[in-house]
């Protein structure tokens, strides 16, 4: 039996305060994670004839005289779909959607648990947009909202926004906004604890993929002072080589100084590092922050640097894990983002949505902020009610409800 | 408030023993009849270690190591997805994917409820074979068996034969086979109950659909002594003008002696009628069956002709209702078969499969056989157990488990 530890970055004898074997892994997930049930018994006759045949022909014509009653007498008008190729899952990378069902399997369940909503996994055997697009329009009836998920960048960038194009219902890439909204939520909530606005802040992004693409936009949208943004090759700035379509208009938006390099250069007197790529941050880099830095090392299961040697220098530090302080996790804002969103009859998620869910996550926080709870604990069960509120309200707000 | 009589055929008088009315129906069906849930709680941080992050990530890189892992530790193992086009729904025909919904909700139930498997509803709004069949070639990680529900003729035929082709997995027909299935076992109790042979008796099918030609097909493999299928333009014969490539191969397994004609020619000294279209039959024509008739009337929720007035004549009488004795229903079929197919592991349905299913479900209704107990109640919680043993263990011995 093998005894799981979470490798830590930067510091391998500081272990994870949660240890797994492999054994109740396994066994925990023997026959899978979900189950599908009957909302009413159907083992009476009675029972039957309401739900099934003959009186199950009624409700079928009264939708085919107006459909829009299918999402009032179907499941669909709760139904989230978490859709994956399994390009880009957990920190193992493109492992195909067979092996992916277990995470999402696993995002259902947190749906149903903090969202109360009813989610199917569908995991795709192909990568091609055009064939995802295709395939999610031919599967339209039988769902009410799209929840994408670990779908490779760049591609993930254009997946959604044919989606949201092609389907009339809410779609999400929860890589991106899932983990943008709760960043933003946090770094709120951080700068509460210091007194400072967002508009002051320096950001350091580090990683310009689904979730670092993202965060950018939120955080601009959201009136943070200066955003700069790192890929593997370095700080992304207008002109320089190796920036895809998304990256260029990234470096039209970030980094209004201009200033070139990597991590070191882009760190240096900066006031927050927000990390969501596996690259390492040295324990001297953060050292050269501005005084009162902010570190959310959100890779994970390995943050980019242990948050306890980053805490010698920061002010305030955040993880994407349950074994530390301040825990930046999706499972904030996705069940209520979606709950809301269905709940409102919206048919697209707004921005605006999106910034309503980081503030409502924020509210619940308020009421108890230091520098070790800037965001709400995950297990919240207040949470996803008041996003799920606030991304109705929204919704209305924006006319798409 | 509008109570609903299902209308009876020949006989407007005669009115069903269970009313219901529009407001309960559609109450029942209030935000659908299923749920989805997760088989563990995930509320608090152990339990989200294991079936979310880190804990998932092992059991992920598992199956990406091993492929076959994924029926083990996913619920694919025992998920159906319960796939319809909305083209040929219950009594009400071409109404659409999205109205056909709360009828797959309701078959979801009844697998669980019957059989303890997961089902979700795939409805599709696309009526294109080579559609159908790439997306669900596209989905086939998400599920572990494939239930295709009201699906109109002739489509059906090749659709299924495409899809038992392109997906290494369990796929039925419903309408076809689970029809077929449990009238073999049906006419196998009646005839126990007469003391006659399978291959002594005449049966005339009415109707050439889905169902009709699967039940001349099983009927001929189990023996029955002849078979004569009619369709809207009278009895299948050879050479006959208006036969799809379905019908022409039925004509040259059934009709033996090829009689031509309509009805009145087909039923004269016939042993056994099966309806399984919504044609009625007049009474007069019932009359002129060979003595110790059998009539299955199982046109739903409208017989061909009413139990109780084919029993004037007939021996044997059933339908496919819950409010006559004698119910052929489907119920007594689907759960089992994939229930034994999944349990088995096999890579498809055999004939010996289904013809074993039958079996198992007279062998339910031996113990206590009478002209009105030829089947088990639709409702015996032993059949989908018995059907299940015996599919799996025809799935072992024709080498597909």
């Amino acid at each position: 039996m093998t005894v799981m530890r979470d490798p830590v970055a930067n510091d391998p004898d500081v272990s994870t305060s949660i240890e797994l074997t492999d054994a109740e892994i396994f066994d925990a997930h023997e026959g899978g994670k979900l189950a599908v049930g009957a909302t009413a018994s159907l083992a009476d006759p009675r029972a039957l004839s309401i739900a099934y045949t003959p009186g199950v022909a009624r409700v079928s014509r009264a939708i085919a005289e107006d459909a829009t009653l299918a999402t009032r007498y179907t499941w669909t008008g709760r139904l989230v779909a978490v859709v994956s190729d399994g390009t880009a899952v957990l920190g193992l990378g493109d492992i195909g959607p067979r092996a992916s069902l277990p995470v999402m399997e696993g995002k259902a369940a947190l749906f149903k648990t903090f969202g109360g909503l009813d989610s199917i996994p569908l995991v795709l055997d192909t990568t091609d947009v055009d064939e995802i697009v295709e395939t999610l329009v031919r599967l339209r009836p039988s769902f009410g909202a799209v929840n994408l998920e670990d779908v490779s960048a760049p591609r993930c960038f254009e997946l959604e926004a044919r989606l949201i194009e092609a389907l009339d219902c809410p779609v999400m890439h929860d890589d991106q906004h899932g983990t943008a909204i709760v960043a933003l939520a946090a770094l709120k909530g951080a700068v509460a604890v210091q007194g400072r606005a967002l508009g002051d802040l320096k950001v350091v992004i580090s990683g310009a993929g689904a979730a670092g693409v993202a965060c950018a936009k939120i955080l601009i949208a959201a009136g943070v002072g200066e955003v700069v943004v790192l890929d593997s090759r370095g700080i992304i700035v207008a002109g320089r080589d190796g920036l895809n379509a998304v990256k260029a208009e990234l470096a039209g938006v970030t980094n209004p100084r201009g200033i070139t390099g990597g991590l070191a250069e882009a760190l240096k007197g900066a006031d927050v590092f927000l990390g969501v790529s596996s690259s390492k941050v040295p324990e001297e880099l953060v050292a050269t922050m501005a005084p009162e830095s902010i570190v959310f090392a959100l890779s994970n299961p390995d943050p980019e640097i242990h948050p306890e040697v980053a805490a010698r220098h920061a002010a305030i530090v955040a993880t994407g894990r349950s074994d530390f302080p301040n825990q930046i996790n999706n499972v904030l804002a996705f069940p209520g983002v979606f709950k809301g969103a269905l709940d409102a009859g919206a048919r697209r998620i707004t921005e605006r949505m999106k910034i309503a869910a980081a503030d409502a996550i924020h509210a619940v926080a308020s009421d108890d902020l230091a520098a070790d709870r800037i965001v709400p604990s995950a297990l919240d069960p207040r949470v996803a009610i008041e996003v799920a509120a606030a991304v109705a309200e929204a919704a209305r707000q924006d006319g798409v409800a």
